[in-house]
């Protein structure tokens, strides 16, 4: 049930003492090989984190050794500096696991605008080493919680003899190109890092970039997919790209029910839209409704607010020819009121919103929360 | 102060029944000429209203009469019956005031896909065309009330002899391309209506459309402005655009301070851009960034989340380039921690939020607000 649930794999989750919490704060990630295989993707914000700048050149090979992470700060817009701090931080890994430091991907989550303290994060590193265990994935996780209630981990044990297990953290900023998330996925199937980064893409663009909890897009956003190969088993490509779908999108929907102050879990599921594009745009935009969302939390099942955020979407549609349900109950047909809304029960934390554009026969669904006393709480009273 | 301020007006704002609290709720203005011209400009939401549909037709010939609103329901998602609605209330407050049907712009604002009264609303058109009077723009101003908690009044008048009045409602769902506003403003400048055209286009581009209070397009914002022509005097052109334009900023400015819930006006200054548009795209997205508005609810001067918003934009600038001072301080410089967020101080209600993107020399400030528990409660609490 985690990260090392791949055979190849070692893990460590330290107390470095970057939180003021004491909880574990350093987690490290080695692949043992045989191969060193690796593919990743990166939040699409154009302002990344100096893990993100760093990571993003040590992928280009697709050989990974190491990934190491850490909550309490995300080292971002910290500049030159706070780029050395991630250098160092991968030329510890380096020297203790003794690889290249151009091995070492390196994820950071936390404040925006402060350097880490160096020494702190180097004696975490040590600490993480010596730990390293073929089954700590659990500490692992628990070291890159912030706001997360709980650890997020998922895993596939394929009949053939390979393995994919992972480890995510993210509770806020969870918006698409990635949501403000650590995502490390391992396997041990037999795959070159040509055939992980393909995996990774087209698993990723139906599962975590489908994930838009409150439209804020990270800095720091990470998904690494390492491939030991230690199984001895090379997979069928598209059962291990179905596998490591699976285990995305267990993974989303971990984020998803951790999501902040979130009081419903809601699947806007788009039908018969003219593109797969269009499906996405028109499930983002409702998405990003404040009013439809803080209406979910109210238990109101407002359409109106459904179909007035589809309206501001450049999709094809007739605006008028517009079916909504919600949780099973056609509230409006063709863009008239159908069933009474007091016929919707609002209570159960998943809520299913179907919107069927009958524009075409493309489907998409987005996976979003409600906007909540708790959220805006979480989100003013302390600075992440 | 008023939309009745200029000559050639008058107005009635009386309580037809549509809202349950008993409040006025059906507005009507009467320009009485002797010119008709007029301009109008609506929600860019595909998902028009009926009186939107109805009053786009009205205004192609630049001639309006009269303008009727109400309040207690938006007539939007009701298909058939609700355009039939739509029209027959232009048609009786045509044969009130012996004009054509084709001349009577129609608003409505409330709740979307509920079927509007229509015996209410036409003995409201009869109670408010006996009551129409050349100074009763504050009822008016009143009956179009939703969760607005004061009505909101403009004038400016012109040491030439003309004058600008209006009034606007709108509280939430206050977005670009217009907001959840109603608006209408009279004048008694002679002009054509290309010109009011022209001068109403201009002026809402640059106020109305950067009020971005909650992300949320209405799908029935409408800003009419008519023009009488009854103080004999053609202005310069350029004069009556400023003066409309201070007429607009005002309103907008009013709209923002009652937004839904808010507890902070913030304006987002956004400098140097390559272009005009660039600089609305960035603060834009730093105005719909949850995290950012509900970080200054919590007086938290987070200056991460006003980048993490800025770095999804696709303006043109170097993410590492970018100055952001808040309330005066200047907490970050070229993409680096400057002056310690602690100096912030978030207490006053105005917030000012200056970002220096160092790309060009173009400029664009957008109206927003923070996201609070109150805004959650509003929209959670009652359907509108």
């Amino acid at each position: 049930m985690s990260v090392t649930a791949a055979s190849g794999f070692a893990a460590a989750g330290v107390v470095a003492g970057l939180k003021s919490s004491g909880a574990r704060d350093l987690a490290l990630v080695q692949n043992r090989g045989p191969l060193n295989a690796a593919a990743a993707v990166f939040t699409t914000n154009r302002c990344k984190a100096n893990p993100v700048l760093w990571s993003e050149q040590v992928i280009q090979d697709g050989v990974v050794s190491a990934i190491v992470l850490n909550s309490g700060g995300a080292n971002c817009y910290t500049g030159a500096q706070g780029f050395q701090t991630t250098h160092a931080t991968a030329e510890a890994v380096a020297t203790e696991l003794g690889v290249s430091a151009g091995d070492v991907l390196v994820c950071s989550t936390g404040l925006i605008g402060e350097q880490l303290p160096l020494d702190v994060l180097l004696g975490g590193v040590s600490s993480a080493a010596a730990a390293l265990a073929p089954d700590a994935g659990l500490g692992a996780a628990e070291a890159i919680m912030t706001t997360d209630t709980r650890p997020k981990q998922s895993e596939y044990r394929s009949p053939d003899g390979w393995t994919v297990g992972g480890m995510a953290k993210g509770a806020g900023m969870l918006a698409p190109g990635l949501a403000t998330m650590l995502v490390v996925i391992t396997t041990d199937a037999v795959l070159t890092s040509e055939q992980l980064d393909r995996a990774l893409r087209s698993a990723t663009r139906v599962t975590f970039d489908r994930l838009d909890s409150d439209g804020c897009m990270s800095t720091n956003d990470t998904v690494a997919l390492l491939g030991s190969g230690a199984s001895g088993v090379e997979p069928d490509e598209s059962d291990f790209a179905s596998a490591l779908t699976a285990v995305c999108r267990d993974l989303a929907e971990q984020l998803q029910a951790d999501a902040e102050g979130a009081s419903h879990d809601i699947s806007i599921e788009v039908l018969n839209a003219r593109s797969e594009d269009d499906a996405v745009v028109v499930g983002r935009a409702v998405s990003r409704s404040n009013l439809f969302k803080a209406a979910i939390f109210g238990n109101d099942p407002n359409w109106g607010r459904v179909l007035a955020a589809v309206g501001t979407t450049d999709a094809e549609f007739d605006p008028y020819g517009i079916d909504v349900a919600i949780n099973g109950v056609q509230v409006c047909t063709a863009g008239q009121p159908d069933q009474p809304r007091e016929l919707v029960d609002l209570t159960p934390r998943k809520v299913h919103v179907l919107i069927d554009l009958h524009a075409g026969d493309e489907t998409a669904t987005i996976l979003t929360n409600d906007l909540t006393h708790d959220y805006v709480h979480e989100n003013s009273a302390y600075a992440s």
